[in-house]
């Protein structure tokens, strides 16, 4: 009767208890790949600067292997990529992502015949 | 190499996009069951007496049926129970995070072989 009722969740890649890469990491790393730099994808995400770039400054530093590396100079003062390593990342999240929902949606389909 | 990367996780069953029973309110709920009032299963949570009484609110506010009883009177002032559909409850997510838990088991079987 009670389909309003649903299970829903998160996963993220941990380092022992710190939040390595999750779905806030992915999203702006996906930005950052369309947008050439931080401040753009910042702005796309409606996000302060300063939150965008301590999300890729703790990312940095936790990864074995940089993920954002920044290009100083140039025309417009320098932007930055994601590194290879980066990218492989963003597929296996996007992989485990995908894995986990659908076990969630396998979860939900007996959930509305137990919960009144 | 890095068996320190681990997939880690939540869920929670949501009624919309609020959180309905998720782990702080079951592990609530057991204390309150081995208790018997909402004030001793606090104590041994080490939270304040208001916040376990917030979290028991709100739950009891959004389930179809009252999950936890108040007892009024009696010579300890009244303690509480769980009722029969929250008991019910705390099954359903115990199963539900059983279910979870290996999968999580499973998807991180291969992430060492993923993450450097």
């Amino acid at each position: 009767m009670n389909s309003i009722f649903q299970i829903g969740g998160a996963i993220a890649i941990y380092k022992g208890d710190e939040i390595f890469f999750g779905m806030s990491q992915y999203s702006l790393l996906k930005l950052i790949v369309e947008e050439g730099s931080i401040n753009a994808a910042a702005k796309r995400k409606n996000m302060p600067y300063q939150q965008a770039w301590n999300i890729i400054d703790q990312l940095n530093r936790i990864s074995p292997i940089p993920i954002v590396i920044r290009q100083k100079g140039g025309a417009g003062g320098g932007g930055c990529f994601v590194s290879e390593y980066g990218i492989e990342l963003m597929k296996i999240f996007e992989n485990k992502i995908r894995v986990f929902n659908s076990h969630i949606e396998e979860m939900n389909k007996d959930l509305s015949k137990c919960i009144i």
